[in-house]
C-alpha cells in the first residue's frame, strides 16, 4: 500500500504533477469536445473575428492580470500539502478529488434535482451508500446524502431526531382528532393504543417504534387526511410555542424540556446547532469524559438517571468519533449498551448519533477488498502491525448502531471542500423534514432524485459528488484503501506523542501529552521548571503557539494549532495533566489549559527515509520556539 | 459591452478553450511551483524510483481508468452552456469563476477561520462587501459572507431576525434580574425603561433600537456579568419551550407566536426554515401577489393592520427580488413604505429581508464605473434602451432599505456552486448567534477573520471566495458588468415572452403569458381550441414539459422546465390567465395551473446572428412537441 500511496496525491513538491496535469487537461478537453459536439449544426457565438476586437481583447487582458494577482496572493495561503504543516484537519487532497471536482464543476451540476443534475446526484447516492455501507448500514433501509460540510450535517441528525422523537406525542394528537386507533410498541415490547399514553410514555417512544406507528396511522388514513391531521399537530408545523402551549392544555403535565445529550468534547457547532433548531443551549447536558477524552460510559448512564428522575425526555445522545481537539473515539460500543440499558431500566429512548465527522473514514480500516467485516486480529495481521487494539475495533464496528452518523469527506476522506456526508439509519425518518417545491416535482415515486426535498441545503455543487465519488474508486473504503491513510496518520500521531515525551526532546522543557491518541490528533502542553502556576504554563504555550501558527505575516517552519481545555467539559481530561504538570488544580477552573494541537494529515509523516523527517523536525521546531519564549522571558 | 460579453465565459463551442487552457495550467503549474519552492532542503517524498513500482502503477492505472467512467458518464449530463437549455437558474459559469475556483481549489483553503485560509477569508469579505457596496449598504456598518447558497443564507437572515426581535424581551428581562435600568427608543420616538414596557411594545421595538438598548445594556454592565444575564432569559439559551413559559410567567399576556409575512411568491425553502427554527410553518402568512406576481403592498398593508387586530408580531417580513418562477422583483420601495407606515400607524416593527438570491445582481445596472447610483434616465441612456422603467430602478435601489439581503454568485453570478451570500445592514446583529470555539479563537478583536463564529456553517471553500472575488473583477459589478448579463438576459426574456405571443407562433396552439417579466424568468401556458377545461390545459402542458425536460433518457432538442401555480398563494397571478385560456375558475382551487418555465441564462439568446437563433429554436420546438402531444393525444 506503499507503493499506491505515492501515487494517491500530487506531493508535497508536486511529485506526481505531470500526471495531473495530462489528467486535468483531459478532463478538460474532453468537455469542451463535448461542447462542440453537440449540435454542431448550431455554429459558433463567439468567432475569430470577435476575438479580435478591442473589447475583447481588454476584456482578456483584465481577466489575465486579476488572475495573476490572485495567483500572487495565494502564495500567502498556508502550505496544507506540507509535512511542515500539522494544525488543523486540514491537509492534501486525493488526485482523484480534486480532477473529480474539477471535472464535474465543468458541467456545473446542481444536485438539489437529478433533472438538473442526472449523473452527478446518482454518483452523490453512491457516495453516500458507500460510506453507509462501510459503517454497516443496511442498504435497503438506510439513506445518506452529501452536505457542505459537518455542521450542516449535524444539523440535519438533529433535526430529525427531534422530528422523530415528538412525533408520538403528534400521532397521538392527530388519532384522537381523527378518531383512528393507532398501535404502537413500548419499551416493555407491549402494545398499546398512542391514544392511551401519557405524554411521559410518548416521549419515550423508540424511534423505530415512532415510525412504525406513523406507517401503522397512514395505513389506515387516507394520505391527505393523515397529511392534514398531522400538519395540525406537529412541532414543526405549528410551532414551538403554540406546541408548548398544547402539551400543557391536553396532558397538563409540566415536564421539563427534552435535553440532548452531548460528549464534552463535543464540536462547538452542537451548541450552535441546539440554539437555532429553538431547543436552547442550556437543555445540553454534557457528558464528562475521561482522560482519553472518550465519553464515559458510566457519566452517561448517570445523566440518564438523572433525566429519569427529573421526568426529562432525552431526545438525543450525540457521540463523537474522532473529537476535534483530541482525536478520541467514543467506545460507541458501550455507549449504544448504556442507550439499551437506560431504556430497560428507566423507559429512556433517545436517537443515538455518532458525530464522526473527523473519524468516521476509520470504518474502512474494519473492511477487506470484498467488503467483509475485518476484527481486530485480522486487521492486525493483514497490516503487520499491533494496532489498533480491539477495544477500538468494537467502538468504530459500533457505529453500525448509531441512529445516525456524520461523515466529512473533507476532513479524513482528502477530499476539497465542501463535503459533508449525512447518514440515517432508519431512511423512513427523513419524511419527517420533507419539503415540496411546485417546480422541481416529477411525480417519481419515491423521488430519489430529488435531494432537495429532504435536506436543509437547495442547489448544491454535483462536483462535490464526483470527487468523493471518484476518489473512493481509487482509494477505496478498505483497509488497504482508506484504511491505509487512517491508520498511517493516527500511525504519525503516535510517534509524534512518543517523540515529544523521550528524554530531553525538548531540552530544558519537557511536554506532558494526553494518553495516546485514538487517531491522528494530537494536544500537549509544553513546561519548563520555571513555569509553577498555571497562568505561567498556559503562558508559555500560547507563546509557543503564537509563533507556529500559521496565516500570519511569516511563515513559522513549523506550524501547529493551540486549543484551551476548560473545565467542567474537560476535567476528566485535564485531572491527569494538571497532575504531570505539577501546578495544582486550582487555578484550573477559570484559567483552564492551553494546549498545543496537532492533526497528522500529513500520510507520509512516518514514511521514513528519503522522505523528509518532519517528526523530529517539528517536535526540534517546539523546543526551539519554546527555549526562545523563555530566554525572551 | 458585447465585445467584452465574448470573453468573459469558455463559450457554447468552447470557442474561448484555449485561453481557458492556458490559464487553467498556469494556474496549476504557478501552484505545483509553490509547492516545489517550499523548503527545498526537504528534497522529495515521491522519488522517480517510486513511481516505476508495480503499486504505484497499478494505483495510476485505476485513477485514469475510474476518470475515464466518470468523463464517460457526465457525458449523460444537462448543456447548461447551451442556448437549447433554458430551464432552471443555471447556466455557464464565467471563464474568471472557473479558473479562479480551480486555482483556490488547489490550496484548499478553509474559510472558516483566516488562520486556514490567510488569503480567501479576505477575499470572501472583499466579494461580500462588493455585493453589499452595489445593494448600498453603509460599508462602516454592515457585513456580508459567502455560504453554501441561498437557503443557508436565507436561514440565517431569519435566525439573526429571531435573536433581534426578541432580543427586547431577553433585555427587558435580564435588567430585571440586574435591577438595572436599561433605555430603549419606542417607535413613537420616546425614551422608555425596558423593565417597564408591557409584552407587546417589547415585541415591537425596531431592529436597530434594539440592538441600541443592547450596548446600552452592555454599557452600564460589566461583559461578563451581562453575558450571564442575557444567557438566562435568550431564547437561543433556554430554548422555547422555557421561553414559551417565561413569557406566559412574566407577563400573563397570551399573546399569538409571532408570524412572518411572506410573499407568496417566496421560494419553498422558506418554509422549510421557518420550520426548522421552530418558528412553525403555519406562522407563515402568505402575502398575495398581483398579475406581475410582485407582493401587494396593499395586501402586505392588510396583513399588518390584521396582525395589529390580532396582536400578533411581526418577526419578519420577506420580499423577494427575482422570483424563482417568474422573475418577478417586489416593488420592495413600497414594501418598505408599508413596514414604517406599519409602524407608525400600528406600532408594528419587523425585520425587512429581501431574498434577492436570484435578482441581486440586477441592482449592478444601478452602478456606472465608479460605484455612483445610476437613475432610471441614466441607466437607460447609457444603455440605448427603453429598459428598465423607473419603477423597476426604485424596487432594485430599495434592497439597501431592507434590513438583510441575500444573493446568490452560483445564480446570476455565474459562478459555480456553491455561492450564496448574505448581508447584513447592521453588523452588530450578528452578535446574537455568535459561538466561541475553543481552538480557533485567536484574540484578534473584532475577529472580523473568524467567520464561523457568526455563521451557520464552519469548514467552507475559500475556493468559493476566490471564484466570486476573481469574477466580479473581471466582471464589475455595474451597468457595463454584472449589468449588462442582467439586461442582456431579461431582454432575452422579453424578447421571448414576444415570440411567443406572436400570431400563429405556436401553429394550433397558441401561449398564455404573464405579463412582461421584471427579469429574466418567463412562465406561460399553452394551450388550444380543443382544450376547454384547466385539467385538459394542464395535462397538455404536463406532456409538453416531460418532452422538453432535461436529465431524462433522451435530450430534447429544447430543453425548459415547469411549474405548478397553486392556489391560494398564485391567485392574482392565475386570474388573467385563467380568463385568458377561457377555462373558468371553477376548477382552479383544486387543479391549480401547470406552465411552461425558462429561465434566459444564456447572455447570446439575443445576440442577433450569426449567433445561434435559440429564441425561434425555442419557440419552433415547443410548437412541434405540443403539436405531437395533441395527434398523439
Amino acid at each position: 500500500m506503499s507503493e499506491a500511496l505515492r501515487a494517491w496525491f500530487l506531493g508535497p513538491r508536486g511529485e506526481n504533477a505531470e500526471l495531473a496535469e495530462r489528467l486535468l487537461l483531459e478532463a478538460f478537453r474532453d468537455h469542451v469536445f463535448w461542447r462542440r459536439n453537440h449540435h454542431p449544426e448550431d455554429g459558433f457565438t463567439i468567432r475569430e473575428a470577435d476575438r479580435r476586437r478591442p473589447g475583447y481583447d481588454d476584456a482578456v487582458a483584465v481577466l489575465i492580470e486579476e488572475l495573476h494577482g490572485l495567483l500572487a496572493a495565494l502564495k500567502r495561503d498556508v502550505p496544507f500539502f506540507s509535512g511542515r504543516y500539522q494544525g488543523h484537519m486540514l491537509g492534501e487532497q486525493t488526485l482523484a478529488a480534486q480532477i473529480g471536482y474539477f471535472a464535474g464543476m465543468l458541467y456545473n451540476p446542481n444536485n438539489v434535482v437529478a433533472e438538473a443534475s442526472p449523473v452527478t446526484t446518482r454518483l452523490e447516492l453512491e457516495a453516500a451508500a458507500q460510506l453507509a455501507a462501510m459503517i454497516g448500514y443496511d442498504p435497503a433501509t438506510s439513506w445518506g446524502h452529501l452536505t457542505s460540510g459537518g455542521t450542516v450535517a449535524n444539523f440535519e441528525a438533529l433535526w430529525i431526531a427531534r422530528g422523530v422523537r415528538y412525533l408520538p406525542v403528534t400521532l397521538a394528537l392527530a388519532a384522537r382528532d381523527l378518531g383512528e386507533r393507532v398501535p404502537a410498541a413500548l419499551p416493555d415490547g407491549t402494545i398499546a393504543d398512542l391514544r392511551d399514553l401519557p405524554l411521559w410514555a410518548l416521549l419515550n417512544l423508540r424511534p423505530s417504534d415512532a415510525l412504525d406507528a406513523h406507517a401503522a396511522l397512514h395505513a389506515v388514513v387516507p394520505r391527505t387526511e393523515a397529511h392534514r391531521a398531522l400538519e395540525a399537530r406537529a412541532l414543526s408545523s405549528i410551532g414551538y410555542q403554540e406546541y408548548t402551549r398544547q402539551l400543557a392544555a391536553t396532558w397538563d403535565d409540566p415536564l421539563p424540556p427534552a435535553v440532548v445529550l452531548i460528549a464534552s468534547t463535543a464540536h462547538y457547532s452542537w451548541e450552535k446547532i441546539v440554539r437555532a433548531l429553538g431547543i436552547g443551549a442550556q437543555r445540553i447536558v454534557q457528558v464528562p469524559v475521561d482522560a482519553h477524552a472518550r465519553m464515559h460510559p458510566e457519566a452517561l448512564a448517570e445523566a440518564f438517571a438523572a433525566c429519569a428522575k427529573s421526568r426529562t425526555a432525552v431526545l438525543g445522545v450525540v457521540s463523537v468519533c474522532g473529537t476535534t481537539e483530541e482525536g478520541a473515539i467514543d467506545r460507541l460500543d458501550a455507549i449504544a449498551d448504556v442507550c439499551n440499558a437506560a431504556r430497560r431500566e428507566h423507559g429512556l429512548a433517545a436517537h443515538l448519533h455518532a458525530d464522526a465527522c473527523h473519524g468516521g473514514y476509520a470504518a474502512a480500516l474494519t473492511r477487506d477488498a470484498g467488503g467483509a467485516r475485518l476484527t481486530g486480529p485480522q486487521i492486525r495481521a493483514h497490516r503487520g502491525d499491533a494496532w489498533p487494539d480491539d477495544a477500538w475495533v468494537r467502538a468504530v464496528t459500533a457505529l453500525e448502531r448509531a441512529d445516525s452518523v456524520t461523515i466529512d469527506p473533507h476532513k479524513m476522506g482528502y477530499i476539497p471542500y465542501p463535503a459533508g456526508a449525512f447518514l440515517l439509519r432508519d431512511r423512513r425518518a427523513r419524511a419527517l423534514v420533507s419539503q415540496e417545491p411546485p417546480y422541481l416535482a416529477h411525480d417519481d415515486g419515491d423521488a430519489s432524485g430529488f435531494l432537495g426535498r429532504w435536506i436543509l441545503e437547495g442547489s448544491k455543487p454535483g462536483a462535490a459528488a464526483a470527487a468523493v465519488w471518484l476518489s473512493h474508486r481509487v482509494v477505496p473504503l478498505t483497509v488497504d484503501g482508506y484504511g491505509h491513510l487512517v491508520a498511517e496518520t493516527s500511525a504519525g500521531a503516535r510517534a509524534l506523542h512518543a517523540a515529544l515525551q523521550a528524554p530531553g526532546a525538548l531540552g530544558s522543557c519537557r511536554a506532558v501529552c494526553l494518553p495516546e491518541p485514538d487517531l491522528n490528533v494530537l494536544a500537549w502542553a509544553v513546561t519548563h521548571p520555571s513555569c509553577t502556576t498555571l497562568r505561567e504554563v498556559n503562558a508559555l504555550n500560547e507563546a509557543i503557539a503564537e509563533r507556529m501558527r500559521a496565516g500570519g505575516e511569516r511563515e513559522p517552519a513549523y506550524m501547529l494549532t493551540r486549543t484551551r481545555f476548560a473545565s467542567p467539559g474537560c476535567d476528566g481530561i485535564a485531572a491527569p495533566l494538571l497532575e504531570e504538570l505539577g501546578v495544582g488544580a486550582g487555578e484550573w477552573p477559570t484559567e483552564g489549559l492551553v494546549v498545543l494541537r496537532s492533526t497528522i494529515m500529513d500520510p507520509y509523516f512516518v514514511a521514513g527515509p528519503p522522505t523528509p523527517d518532519h517528526l523530529h523536525g517539528l517536535v526540534g521546531a517546539v523546543r526551539t520556539v519554546a527555549e526562545a519564549v523563555l530566554s525572551e522571558g
